[in-house]
């Protein structure tokens, strides 16, 4: 058989045995990779992209592209296969670079490396949440600009997902979520094929997962997954389903093709082998040498380039009509379009600043601050999308005027995410990756931990995300250890990318919340205390947007002997044993370092003049874990800080407890000064 | 009414209003806690405690007891009235002193801080999964040692779990295994009061909970969860099932007997105030003072005394039986009773460990020299449990001679915990909490983050668990960022109470494995290597029992000038450099840091011979982040490892490409010694 002698019947066919034909082709090359996941899910992906999938090679971030995103992320072969086949901006020769050192095919498919990723994918389940996410940006960006006869925001999110996705928490969590919400046009394409890296999956899985779904309020199907009409009826059933998200599961072969290894876990994450690839070709009938697709298959795929031109083009009509229409909201659209983050809300942050400067309360707890600065600004903000994990009265994260995002009712500005952690932070990365929505959301730090997969890849996207984490050590008191982080902050601090902004007074806090939301290329997090903290003479200078600055210089008079570190609720800690030991006779200085992150991209001589590395008489206060400290305090300095877990008990007892007092931060000057 | 009027139809509800009126009033006192969920599950409470759990409040460690696990765990009140009202060592004066500084009665069950808490819970979800770790144990100890006409371990699991915990995506991944285990002797009473702390779970929940466990394979009732005859057939009925866990979904009304509160989220996190405690206590028809229960009532509930005593003895009879019929299997069932670990594995360990001492093989993966460390020891420890999250052939977890735990098949020494991360660990707390088994399990060190909550729990508790985390950097190479650790040395150090053993060469391994073994008062992570590490001379003399040593000093004749401190995959690059910096002319020390948690317990006269104080000169290699060295090289050191995440390529290239090599380490050494 040649190339030219497809029929239109076959070509589906040969279509998907290209996909799996590269995929089979560019791991074995690589010595490295999993063939099974995109030979098993070729024929899904082949009926997707060419019948229903709206996208343009051309332009992969036009706005209003479906998404895909393949949860399943270490079938990444399939998804480059498509982007090379469609016509993205991936040649051949980065194909055969697949695993390879600077190429454009990573591993696993990683945002910003390959155009045509929406999202980093990988660890398993993260990917259906970042779609859940997705779904949600695009209803509530509907709701937002839609208009009668304008249906400008339009598009559905399609997952692939399989069976490990499937067995992670996060999965129960996110689409618990999407069938409460009823986010109709996200689509999940489940790849069931009943084996895992240990072998059948019967080994440790026995859900009957269209069930579970229906039981998350989703809508239903199961197919043959190689039965390209059948998968196809599926689709269409889904995208005309408009009150619940759609589950199909697709049941399977891995490495469907391979004759002697097809439907073994020896697919799933190895080559096959030259014999078995030899054995596939003859199978499939797919006579071409490694990385060839004949023209007539290749031409078949490219056919959707001009589709992908003709759509998009269709919807920047829409949108010149739209914005006759509506020509304040198409500005605010155009915006969202071009990628251009808002900036409504400078004014009124620098007004509240402002008045803070002059007048700020003597006393407040920073989350009850980082309340009042989005009761000042979040309206004002039109990206800003808030929530929390079942934890908004003690979060206050529901800015003033937020109404609630609700099923089937996308108009507000709040999600109500459920006790959900780790579902919420990957929903949040799908929100902010899909565009057009700046994502916050609370819950106390110590379940930082619950969501720390999640963060992490925002961490690595670069995606902009921002944590409010309140309950922020053992200040929050009587819920006890459980319930107080200690080693949290280095455990944040050790992730790369994300700023760990940890204010010590309103002012810090309004400093640290301005701060992330101008950072637009990667995550923030926000320690905040239950408990009251003074205000700070001296906060609110602009010093947080350094990381780390001279809040209080040693005294007029006194020698500099000792410096003082903090951050947050021990800020204050820091200023008043500086007064005491100015009593003694010792000058200190408190340095606020509120974002090691900021401080160390600081030039030197920055860093070098708020902490002079002359001075070796160092001490630090935090209410947490010295690891990472030494950094600033070094073999010489002393940390007033945890050893261990915390207490339950009203949390001035645990200061007290746990010796986090002015009178130790004294005590430990005194010693470092000597 | 008086006391002495109550008729004994009457009795279940007033013993039920004592615990609702204990909770109430304690949380008053404390000013702070959560009175909804007692008040709300009394009735179940009190079906349960006086009907069907077996448990003897003189000896709350009897091995055969019911396990009784809140994973709802604010509701702590619940359990600390149960425990005092049935006769445990808690006396009314602890209650009184609800979540003050070193009381019996925190504001979440803690093990170890009160008699007769079987696990600490307070992060929602966790307690299930510690249930169907403990249900498994009970299985895995009753396929061990009972005998025909000799059930002499044959006990039930008893879990209360809340909207929280079943929104939480361990209660998935937990809930499936257990459903595809088929767990019968589980039974889980879900507290379905439709109320959260953000409102009604309307705001976010919308699961249909029974068909939800129904697809996971469980048995599921409904019944009213004020109606303790309803709630008696329903565990009688879930008893009556033999192949699979019950789920009771116990409509509830948080609160309950709180007339102008009850319903609602207002009593879920305060206290109700002293008004609607009043009211309450007219309401429920509760004449009595704060925390004094008439004696009636307390009779009532002490009966439980007499029952319990009574089931232990009997069942030390059928103990006495037993030892007699298999005096073998006997002595090992007493060795658990006792709680005394088994050293059966000690010899054989010793034996490898002197074998390698005489022939090491020239170079191998620490992942696979684990495996060989499992392959001599596993079956010779009785009491070991090992398994892995779907990863099987690449953590060499499963040892020689094991087999599998497969669904109602429980003799095997290996559990398939399917792609659940979060939940394997959680299980592994309840594994070990239930006493006889320790667990050990594995899956990526970059998983660990899924993991974590369930770890810091492990060390809150104390607990023998052991984690094994092969592909522990950038040497595993081609997945890329995403299953590349980093963080994640330092995160784990973070954690208080948790070792992190990083060993450098198969004797290292060994050595890791010995003292996760035998540490049984907390729990151990093994960060094991994907690739090839050549041994070196010098291990296995004992050095990682000291967390950190000396493995190659400054060469004879040189004058010690620099330290080199290294872990794992990287020590054989300061192995290396300390060869070409003495060819420099420079005299370099090597110190192996495998244990950090370990190093530090050491005497200081110890710690400081290993690293002189006065050699300021150091470097330090680990393919990790930074944080956390500084402890160890100062403000003058340097570190050689990773500032960000890694890259997708063979693993070689990475470590070039991100600069760790031994070249760096001499020109780090060479700048530090100037």
């Amino acid at each position: 058989m040649t190339a030219m002698e497809f029929s239109s019947a076959e070509m589906p066919r040969m279509a998907a045995n290209a996909l799996r034909a590269i995929a089979m082709d560019a791991v074995e090359k690589a010595k490295s990779g999993h063939p099974g996941m995109p030979m098993g899910m070729a024929d899904i992906a082949t009926v997707l992209w060419n019948r229903y999938l709206k996208y343009n090679p051309a332009n992969p971030r036009w706005l209003n592209r479906d998404r895909f995103v393949i949860s399943n992320g270490h079938g990444s072969m399939l998804l480059y296969g498509l982007l090379h086949l469609t016509g993205f901006d991936l040649p051949m020769a980065e194909l055969q670079n697949f695993r390879q050192l600077h190429s454009k095919t990573p591993g696993h498919p990683e945002y910003g490396e390959t155009e045509g990723v929406e999202v980093t994918t990988g660890p398993l389940g993260q990917g259906i949440a970042n779609a859940v996410g997705m779904a949600l940006a695009e209803r509530w960006l509907a709701a937002r600009f839609n208009r009668p006869g304008h249906e400008i925001i339009d598009h559905y999110t399609y997952v692939f997902a399989g069976d490990g996705c499937m067995m992670e928490g996060i999965s129960h969590e996110a689409s618990g979520l999407a069938g409460h919400l009823g986010l109709h046009k996200l689509i999940l394409l489940y790849d069931d094929n009943l084996i895992s890296i240990d072998g059948p999956t019967s080994l440790s899985f026995s859900d009957d997962v269209p069930k579970r779904f229906s039981a998350y309020g989703w809508h239903v199907q199961s197919v043959d997954g190689h039965d390209p009409e059948a998968v196809a009826r599926a689709i269409e059933a889904a995208q005309a389903e408009t009150g619940h998200p759609s589950l199909i599961a697709c049941r399977t072969i891995i490495g469907m093709g391979a004759p002697n290894l097809a439907g073994t876990a020896k697919t799933h994450g190895s080559p096959l082998g030259a014999e078995e690839v030899a054995a596939t070709r003859k199978n499939l009938g797919w006579d071409w040498p490694p990385f060839k697709v004949p023209s007539p298959v290749l031409n078949f795929w490219r056919e959707n380039r001009g589709r992908g031109k003709r759509a998009e083009q269709e919807w920047k009509e829409r949108l010149g009509a739209y914005r006759k229409a509506f020509p304040e909201e198409g500005k605010e659209l155009a915006r969202i379009v071009e990628g251009r983050p808002s900036e409504a809300w400078v004014k009124p942050l620098q007004a509240l600043r402002a008045t803070l400067k002059k007048e700020a309360p003597a006393s407040m707890a920073t989350r009850t601050a980082s309340g009042q600065v989005l009761d000042t600004i979040a309206m004002m903000h039109p990206d800003l999308l808030g929530g929390s994990a079942d934890l908004t009265p003690s979060n206050n994260t529901r800015a003033k005027g937020f109404e609630d995002i609700a099923p089937g009712v996308f108009g507000g500005k709040y999600v109500r995410y459920g006790v959900r952690e780790h579902g919420m932070a990957a929903v949040m990365n799908g929100l902010a990756r899909h565009g057009g929505v700046v994502p916050y959301a609370g819950t106390f730090l110590i379940f930082s931990d619950y969501m720390r997969p999640a963060v992490r890849l925002s961490a690595i996207m670069g995606t902009q995300v921002i944590y409010v984490f309140t309950h922020d050590s053992i200040g929050l008191g009587e819920d006890g250890p459980t319930h107080q982080p200690v080693e949290h902050y280095a455990a944040l601090r050790a992730i790369p990318n994300l700023y760990l902004f940890r204010p010590g007074d309103i002012r810090e806090t309004l400093e640290s919340w301005e701060a992330a939301l101008k950072r637009t290329d990667g995550p923030s997090a926000l320690p905040l205390t239950r408990q009251n903290l003074p205000t700070q003479p001296g906060t609110g200078e602009g010093g947080v947007a350094k990381g780390g600055y001279i809040l209080a210089d040693a005294p007029k008079g006194k020698r500099l002997r000792v410096l003082l570190l903090a951050t947050g609720s021990e800020l204050h800690l820091a200023m008043e044993a500086r007064e005491a030991l100015a009593k003694s006779g010792i000058g200190a200085r408190v340095v606020s370092l509120p974002c090691w992150e900021l401080f160390e991209k600081q030039p030197p001589a920055y860093r070098n003049q708020v902490l002079p590395p002359r001075i070796k008489a160092r001490v630090a206060v935090e209410a947490g874990v010295s690891l990472g400290w030494e950094r600033y305090i070094g073999m010489d300095g002393l940390m007033v800080g945890m050893k261990g877990f915390g207490g339950s008990a009203p949390y001035l007892k645990l200061y007290e407890s746990f010796g986090i007092t002015t009178a130790a931060v004294v005590r430990a000057a005194k010693k470092v000064a000597k």
